[in-house]
């Protein structure tokens, strides 16, 4: 692409580096600044600035926050004696955003993966046992990816956790609600017969 | 969704107001920039108000430019007796990517189109004749879309350039390169066949 403006060339290829952008939507969006009035494209950029240099990572639940100790970890209404550990932020607003869990967020920052170089060093593990011991908690939900990586981040939590006597479960695994049998991978579908749940159960969950 | 961050939130939001860009996407967008070090997401904005603030619109072709005059314009080695017509900068970059064209542009800013509001005073059509007798332009190329719209500008333009006695002429329309006979639509394929070509014509564009 050639363009005619310096200006324009380095927005977009400040653009194109954004995941999933590529050069002609990257153009696209920098000709959308340009039209829309000038206001605008600097809110952008201060709320793009204010975001970066004013995010911080809550020092017990290493949660994106605008304060030192998250919205979560400091709601009194909170079920504290819960834990819920998750990969990463998103999962956080995912989970969050079904408005069925109470209780507190526990972020590792990754998930540990030997081929990607990414050990238990490299994940915040370092207050884990402190927190469940400073809240007394009861439960911590093993919210991870049913993958290989994600299993292994279980064992290894359950083993730095186990002096505390914490309750370990993981989120159920299975058939996702409006999913077709015949289209469900193998893996998902022997795994759903070995974990079947009594009718009783099912008909409570589906019904709370 | 459910951020924990208002900070987060308002960068999200921001994001979400592009073209073509969801709040996921948006959020993803964020979290990117939010791993990515700090210098990267300052360059980011500074580039983008950079853009906004610097841009200036050349005042002979209307093209975006970092200067009172554009690139073009001022550039010796172009054609000056040639001004192609073009809707917007997106065109102009287009065409500049194919190195084909060595003359110069008059962007519009937009197409005759009476349902959206859009007549002879928001274009970019004060100074076309004054352009072409200055220029002592020799052909007034026409590359607009193929629509009712691009062909009322057209027409347009060129009763208000009648008096310059300046050749008009607008880009080839047909089959595409590569296009499958039987996939093109009725219109394209009826004015292919009645603008059609001696083959010497035709050989001699291939092996330009």
């Amino acid at each position: 692409m050639i363009f005619s403006s310096k200006l324009i060339e380095d927005a977009v290829q400040e653009f194109a580096k954004l995941p999933g952008i590529g050069k002609k939507t990257a153009l696209r969006m920098v000709l959308h600044l340009l039209k829309a009035h000038v206001n605008e494209s600097d809110s952008f950029a201060e709320a793009l600035t204010r975001m970066r240099h004013g995010v911080k990572f809550c020092k017990h639940c290493h949660n994106v926050s605008d304060t030192e100790v998250c919205m979560v970890c400091v709601n009194p209404a909170r079920n504290k004696r819960q834990i819920c550990v998750v990969e990463n932020i998103r999962d956080v607003i995912a989970i969050e955003s079904t408005q069925q869990f109470n209780g507190l967020y526990h972020v590792l920052g990754g998930i540990l993966s030997p081929l990607d170089g990414i050990g238990p060093e490299q994940l915040n593990l370092a207050n884990i046992t402190e927190r469940i011991v400073a809240n007394d908690t009861e439960e911590l939900i093993m919210a991870l990816s049913p993958t290989i990586e994600g299993d292994t981040t279980v064992y290894y939590i359950s083993k730095i956790v186990s002096e505390t006597q914490v309750r370990i479960t993981t989120i159920a695994r299975g058939i996702a609600f409006g999913g077709e049998l015949e289209y469900t991978d193998e893996m998902t579908l022997a795994r759903s017969i070995a974990k079947r749940l009594p009718v009783e159960n099912y008909v409570s969950v589906k019904g709370n």
